[in-house]
Order: structure tokens, then sequence, then C-alpha cells
């Protein structure tokens, strides 16, 4: 049950994020970028079940491992082919999905819906397997504020960040898990029973539940009885200028998350460099994680203009000004 | 000196070819074909300098490496970069090319040449990676006779095989090295020096050459003395199916090849799936190194729907044919 995560990819490669939500009914896979080599090593059945794929932009590093990624999937039927990104990333990947002979493509009835996420709309568009991936179709538009994916269990944020072309940072939220108030039942009237686990049950669409004799209005019962139960929450952020604007936007954007899998590209000595290519230092990935009451950093997508003793500096860092700070488990060793 | 080659990638895994032409003066290097992880591996430098990338077809084990291939080379000045495939290939590499975000192209100044082989011309077409590579630029047609690249120390020629989508075969030739007959010498009246040098000298271009006192005509002296040295060639092979017509039409494509690199999909019992699915089987790639007169036969390509003992079994079905054939040295040993 809950959320779990894992860093894809090694030090000073192509990284990317696999965020895992289970509960008693499914599990769901959510994958954040898609670099070279980053799918090496995940079990199989990950790739093949993997139910939404986001990128944060489609720079080589980002995307350049998305053969292996449509590979496994181009013909799957038993999951939607969803694919998130910022503006221009329909056309980016039907280039991709392009990217082959398809001499024997009418055979296959995949469809392809790729959202472009703006920062106030989603325009999503489809594209077909069997007509070789020619058409774009368009499916429209929605609003959005904030959270571009809302599903029973879980919903994914997106904020627009600036990396000299736009780059989508994202937080995933597992769903409230309600439970029931029990300290509020003798103010109702009510005796604790078993009609409290219909009131629990996504799935019970009873209008009325009978409650010891007497008929209740489920709705009402929900509201009056029903609390909220937060969850952590994973957020994963890479490639953006830090400016004044930025960082407060992400104490918006990060409030309740507990962990953060974030860039640490250079070190504090390069923050020059790390403006000009519009990326971060570690100790401003600490800065953030320290501004927005995150509980844990990962820091990620470390330059390899560095050695072992550069990473292990730039992780120190970091820490000094965000002490619970680490690289992912799979990293060599640095404390 | 001479030729060399090394096949890539592991055993039901995807596979390339990379070939070296090495002389007194420069290093060539050829790739054919560059799916999955057949780059993994290969020391950089090898992917830097690669002067030609041929591709049989465009199917998703020959291509999907192709991102590894062009991180490495996308912004290369110091050599030209060519890609050949069959028809349709340049609209595919196209899609590749723009399958990123490019919003910093127009710093560059690369430009990349692709060669369309058909059975009887070529067709090439350049794309700048200034313009994002959104414009075809037609660079005109040719004529071939089988040799599509004729460069001074080797040859390259194709033939366009059957994989219900056209599919090259390729074999590359070094060029036939020049030495001097020396038996005829007496018959001219010549006593053997240092002149022998410069007939045999690619970069000598003097009209004419004086041999003890007296002065010849070099293309006289050439044309009566030079003969050929024949060398070595490396064939590579795969994704077809075999007919009585392409039999005949690779016993002449394959004279003077030494080496054959050539897929080795299925076992003789999956004859049936072979064909229907226009590839070979072991036996069959066997059959083609006996009657055309090779001296090695390699087999790549190897389905993964087989274990180790039943690859172990392909391969001893086509030792059977033609007994010189083994796996590349760096997959499991067999014998």
């Amino acid at each position: 049950m809950g959320i779990h995560f894992q860093v894809l990819g090694q030090m000073g490669m192509d990284n990317a994020l696999l965020v895992k939500l289970e509960n008693y009914r499914k599990l769901e896979r959510l994958l954040f970028d898609c670099g070279d080599g980053t799918l090496t090593g995940l079990p199989y059945s990950d790739i093949l079940g993997v139910d939404h794929l986001f990128f944060s932009h489609l720079h080589v590093d980002h995307v350049s491992g998305f053969d292996a990624y449509f590979r496994a999937n181009f013909n799957r039927t038993s999951k939607e082919n969803h694919i998130w990104g910022p503006p221009e990333t329909a056309k980016i990947m039907q280039h991709r999905f392009q990217g082959y002979m398809w001499n024997l493509a009418e055979q296959y009835s995949t469809i392809w819906q790729v959202h472009e996420v703006f920062p106030e709309h989603i325009q999503t568009y489809r594209f077909d397997t069997a007509e070789g991936f020619r058409i774009t179709h368009d499916l429209g538009q929605r609003k959005h504020s904030g959270v571009i994916l809302d599903e029973e269990q879980y919903q994914v944020k997106a904020i627009t960040l600036d990396h000299q072309t736009p780059c989508l940072g994202f937080a995933v939220q597992e769903k409230a898990k309600t439970r029931i108030d029990v300290a509020k039942l003798p103010g109702l009237g009510l005796q604790p029973g078993k009609w409290m686990e219909h009131l629990k049950d996504f799935h019970f669409e009873e209008k009325t539940l009978e409650v010891d004799g007497q008929v209740h209005e489920t709705a009402d019962l929900r509201e009056k009885l029903l609390v909220g139960h937060p969850r952590g929450g994973v957020a994963y952020l890479t490639d953006f200028l830090l400016t004044k604007e930025t960082r407060e936007a992400l104490q918006v954007f990060l409030k309740g998350m507990d962990i953060l899998i974030c860039e640490g590209q250079y070190m504090q000595e390069d923050l020059d460099r790390a403006q000009r290519n519009f990326h971060l230092t570690s100790q401003q990935a600490a800065q953030i994680a320290l501004e927005c009451g995150i509980k844990k950093l990962l820091l990620m997508h470390v330059s390899k203009r560095y050695d072992l003793a550069e990473w292990q500096k730039l992780l120190m860092e970091a820490r000094r000004v965000f002490v619970n700070t680490d690289f992912p488990e799979h990293w060599p060793h640095m404390d």
C-alpha cells in the first residue's frame, strides 16, 4: 500500500524517476523522463505497466531512451497509452513515432494520446498506429489549475519552469485516504457498525444507507463523517533556472510533499555556469528543499564533468544547507 | 593494415557490425545498423569516428540505438556525416533528427547527408542542424551498378533484398593493393629500383617517370607492370527472404568476399516461420556461404525465442552445411 519511487539511471548518466502507486485493487506506474539507459535493468513488467509517461522537456538526455519504451509498448492495448510534456511535445513525439519503417502498421490498433501542458490549459492529440502516426487528431483543450491528472488514488500536479525552453516540474500525491471521525458518531446518534465500510468504499454508490433501521442520505453522512488522511507525495524537478519568482512558486507547488527528487547538476563554484545553462547547483536544490518543508531530498542528474570526489563535495555542499540530502540508493555510497 | 570487423551487440539482442579500414595514412570506420545497445561498450572514439552509417532497413531493432549515435555526432564538423539506407530512409531519418527539442539549433553548423539506395540509383538529401532539420534539401540522383561508395582504400557494394520492405545487404572490399609484377621487368629492359615506389604510390601524379636515365610515360608503365593484389572483403546480410533469384544474385554479389556476417534468426524446424517473416534459418545462411565461396561465416541476429541449448543447435545445423561457421567471439562459447 502507498506510494513508492525509484530513481533510474547511473551517476553522471541520464536519470529518470519511476513512481508506483499501490492499493489493494491495483498498481499504477508513472514514469518521469526517459533518457538513455534509464530503463535498462528495470523489470520488463514495469516498462509494460507504465500508465503515464511524463517528459519534463524533450532534450536528448531526457528522451533518448524512448525507443526502448516504445518498443515494449507500441502495440499495447491492455492499457491506454498516455504521454505528457510541455508545448511542442506532440509534434516531437509524432516524429519519434514515425522514426521507423511502418510497413506493417495497418495491422495494429493501438492509439497514443499526447498531452501538452501549458501553464493554464492542456492540449491533447491522438495518434493512431494503424495510420503510421501520420495524422494529428486534435482532441481539444481543457483548463487546469495545477492538477493535470486526477485519478482515484493519486493526483499529478505540474509547474512550468524555465530551461530556455519550457520545462515541467511534477508532484505526485496520493489521494487522501478517507477515514470516519468516530468521535462524531454519538452527536449524530449513530452506533459503529458494518455500514461504516460502505461509507468509506469508493465503489458504494447507493444514494441511501440504512443504519440501525434508520435511512440516511449517503452523501450527507459522508459530508459529516469522512475526514481526510493526508498522505505523502513525491516531487520531481529538473533542468531549470532558479529565480526569485520560481522559488516563490515552488513554495506553493511543493506544499505537502515529503520527497523531492531534484537535479543537482553543478557544484556551488560553478553557479555561473549553472545559471548560464539554466540549471541548478546542488545547494540551490537544497535551498528549495529547506524552504518548501521537504522531508528528504535526493539529488540526481549530476554533471559528468565531475569525478567521484567532486560529486561527494557536491553532495556535502547540499547537506550544509539541507541535512537530509542523499544520492539515490543504487549510486556509489558517499558517506 | 587491412580490414577489421567487430560484430556488436549480445546474443539474442540487437546486433550491428563495425568495419575498420586501416592503412598507413588513416583509419576509416563503417557502421552497419544501429540497434538498441549495439554501441554500448564501444570506445567513444569509435562512435565519434564513424565515417558512414549504413542501415539495412529501418525496423526498430536496427535503428533504436540511433539516439546514442546522433548524440555523440550531432554537432560533428571534423568529418562529414553520411547515412545510407533503402528508399524512405531520408524521411525516417528526418523524423529522428526532429525527435528532440531544438531550441538552440541555430548555433550549430553541422550538415547531414542521407543517401537512399535504390536498385540502380542513389538519391541524396541534405539536412542542416541550424534549420532544426525542417527542410529537405534535394542533392539529386546518381546511377550506380552495385558499388555505392568508392573510396581510395575501399569500396562498398549494396544489394536490395526482400523483407516485405526493401532491405539492403552490404559488402565492403578493400581496394586491390597494387604491386609490381617483377617478372616482367627484364622483358621491358628495366632494373628494379626506387622508381617502383612512385609507380605504386597513389599520390605520385607526374606524367613521366625516369628509370635509369630513360623517360617513360607513368601511365604506360602502370598499365604494363601493376597487377592487382586481391584483398579480403566482409559482407553483411540480414532480414530477408531467401528465394532462388536471391540465391543467384548473392552468388554474384558475394564474389571475392572472405567473411560473411549473416542473420541466423531461426532453427531449421522453424523454416515456415522464417519464410513467413521474411527471415533466414541458420542453415540458409550456411547454404549462402557454401554457394558463394565464403571462407568464414559468422551468425548474428538470432531469435530470442530460443534458449542457449537451442542456439547451440542452431549453430550446429549451420555447421552441417558449412563447417566454418561460428557466433561472434564475444558471445557465449558454444563448441
